[in-house]
């Protein structure tokens, strides 16, 4: 690509363009940023202004029939399972991501130590997010079983008959690398071990074939490319020949069989109602409701798939403006430059100034994020990201470098990021 | 009390009055249901609207820090715990009451069998609220131990040397008894074992005194007393002698000593903190901060003292009326009658008809609730109830026996109610 009008013609003729118009984005902003926390969609403060006065002000206690908000978790989490390959009544959403997980692999070295109890290991990739690792570890001293981390290409070799989970993020949250879902299933199934998936940085941004891939745990978040909200929550799933086998610690009343008979003594839900656990955020999952139903709005134009192609154009077209156009900057594309092994995002590593530099492109409005210590992290969401927008974003990105703008004092000063 | 004037007159004596004005409260509505969902305060729209439009929907990701988002578990915890006697920087709020008490269920225990690892009993009431007997259930399981339950009279005999655990709620859920907090932490402590109790009915409703009581550990729930809006997020103590004794295994991001360094390898942070697991539900947050911050506006006016009075003034009244007004109802009062052991509800009980009867109460606009099996339960909210309130419920309570309208067949179509 040569001009901004090029980029400019490639969204007068996107047929996915439309779909912008769902969301309220600042003036003067270029956000790539979805894949920490996702834009507020144009019908969510209605939505939140409707169950918090007339909801919650004038239904009060009736609205948890009258209102549906007993609903929530099954209504929302089917409309997620559309998204991720998932069936109906399969999904439920709840509490956190690091919750969810918690759940789903307590019950996954439970139900693989049930068939094969000498299998004591939770296999999981050195670079996954911390959150993921750091439930795993307690899970693990919880049960006696061992955390074992390999890098990415290391998995299949890794998959010995010791492991009883493989438990992965298919997405990668800091290079955006993208692991083959059905083949690791395939292999850990191979070896006789579960597989768990954190779709975090998958759900709203690529396909996801959780039934076709034969995969048996998920979790995903709310709050990247759901478009939910800061801190929405999160969903879990569990295949359905799994679902049954195992009562998840977190035993709360809400994933009793009979919640409301209040009596002692637990007897979990039929299928996925029993990975519930307390009573449901009942505003922020509103505003969930809302982020979801803007992906379930690309259906009529080619749902995941569409989104996924126009996904590969956005972040090919960044790799390649970056490499054309910013070649003297120092930086190395730490993403897989291969379309298939990569997720909806770029990053760029660079040896110093990975944090100043973000900080710089944020002073122009150019939001992305710094990821300790050297990653410049770039998300592209097909459902409000322009090609002019990229064309725009590497525009910045070079006059940040030419000008030594990111030496400023004032970027250099680092302080907590999410 | 003979007539409506006496209570009309009570309401103009009342120094707290004017608290009501913090609320929206429904137009031909009598609620006397705090303790399951508080109403709405005044301020929660127009708050919650900022934290959607501008704190999401302009500040994007960069309002964790800017608009102070990561400081809010924090924040509000802080806040909360000037209401139970616990210590700024010794409560945090997060996740639901049930996530709350496996984490600190799971520490007592660990806690206390560390000491005296012959220890295997966790004691609780037979009729403490589910959720409460659930999680501990499965702590239980998990862990090797004996949930032993008795009844509330039991409990001193059955506090022996086996117990590691004494894990109560202050005030329970259907008969509004009140434990004595101190009295019965120091039978636990005497036996050698820990005390950790559930605040749900009792925080912003009754004073609690946690460092004086020696309590050990405690949750509470954001949605009753505290009107943080359905399924607010709840909250979670432990004292600071055995806050950092214990990695709890909820170990998620938000709880780590670094969280943004995105190490592996769990580290938990100082105190409270590391009871945080995964990242908050930002806009159910904000408006329990609002529901928390109309407790604090009594503090002027004698705070949680002051409150107490007027609750023990309007339970006590209630009681005396249905026993004066109602005597042919055939309704046993449930409640303790003396207010020492009383919390800020009355419950009735009745042979047949008690689900129906709460239905007749609530067509006519009188919510309480009903629990199963015999429950008719009114909680008295004493920011905002007023005495004439408390009056004209029990002349509808009066009507609806009367004339037997709770036998119509409308009123007796049981589902589903919190």
């Amino acid at each position: 690509m040569k001009t901004r009008e090029d980029a400019l013609a490639l969204d007068a003729a996107d047929p996915l363009a439309p779909l912008r118009a769902q969301f309220v984005l600042p003036d003067g902003v270029i956000y790539l940023d979805g894949n920490s926390l996702g834009v507020l969609p144009r019908t969510t403060a209605a939505r939140v202004q409707q169950v918090v006065q007339q909801e919650w002000g004038t239904g009060l206690i009736r609205s948890w029939n009258s209102a549906g908000w007993m609903d929530l978790p099954g209504r929302i989490g089917d409309k997620i399972a559309r998204l991720v390959g998932a069936g109906a009544g399969e999904l439920v959403v709840a509490d956190s991501t690091s919750v969810n997980l918690y759940k789903v692999l307590s019950a996954a070295q439970a139900i693989a130590r049930a068939d094969a109890p000498a299998k004591k290991v939770i296999l999981s990739e050195r670079s996954n997010f911390p959150t993921d690792l750091y439930i795993a570890e307690a899970v693990a001293r919880e049960h006696g079983c061992e955390l074992v981390l390999a890098d990415w290409h290391e998995l299949p070799d890794r998959l010995d008959v010791r492991v009883a989970v493989l438990m992965l993020t298919h997405v990668n949250y800091r290079t955006g690398r993208m692991h083959d879902m059905e083949l690791l299933t395939q292999l850990a199934h191979r070896a006789g071990a579960l597989a768990l998936w954190d779709l975090a940085h998958s759900a709203g941004a690529v396909p996801v074939d959780l039934t076709g891939a034969q995969a048996d745990f998920a979790v995903g978040c709310g709050y990247k490319y759901l478009n939910g909200g800061p801190g929405a929550p999160a969903f879990v799933w569990v295949h359905p020949r799994h679902a049954e086998r195992f009562w998840q610690p977190l035993a709360g009343w809400m994933g009793h069989a009979a919640p409301f008979e209040f009596k002692p003594g637990y007897r979990p839900a039929a299928g996925i109602s029993r990975y519930l656990c307390g009573t449901p955020p009942v505003v922020s999952m509103a505003a969930l409701e809302c982020g979801v139903d803007t992906l379930l709005a690309a259906e009529p134009l080619g749902g995941m798939a569409a989104l996924r192609r126009k996904s590969i154009a956005l972040t090919r077209l960044f790799a390649e403006l970056v490499q054309a156009r910013c070649g003297f900057g120092g930086f190395t594309i730490a993403s897989p430059l291969l379309d298939d092994e990569r997720g909806s995002q770029i990053c760029l590593s660079r040896t110093g100034g990975a944090y100043a530099i973000v900080q710089a492109l944020i002073a122009r409005g150019v939001i992305g994020d710094f990821r300790a210590p050297d990653i410049l992290r770039f998300g592209f969401t097909p459902l409000y990201t322009r090609f002019v927008d990229v064309w725009d974003a590497v525009g910045h990105l070079v006059q940040v470098m030419q000008h030594g703008e990111w030496q400023r004092p004032e970027f250099n000063v680092q302080h907590a990021v999410t």
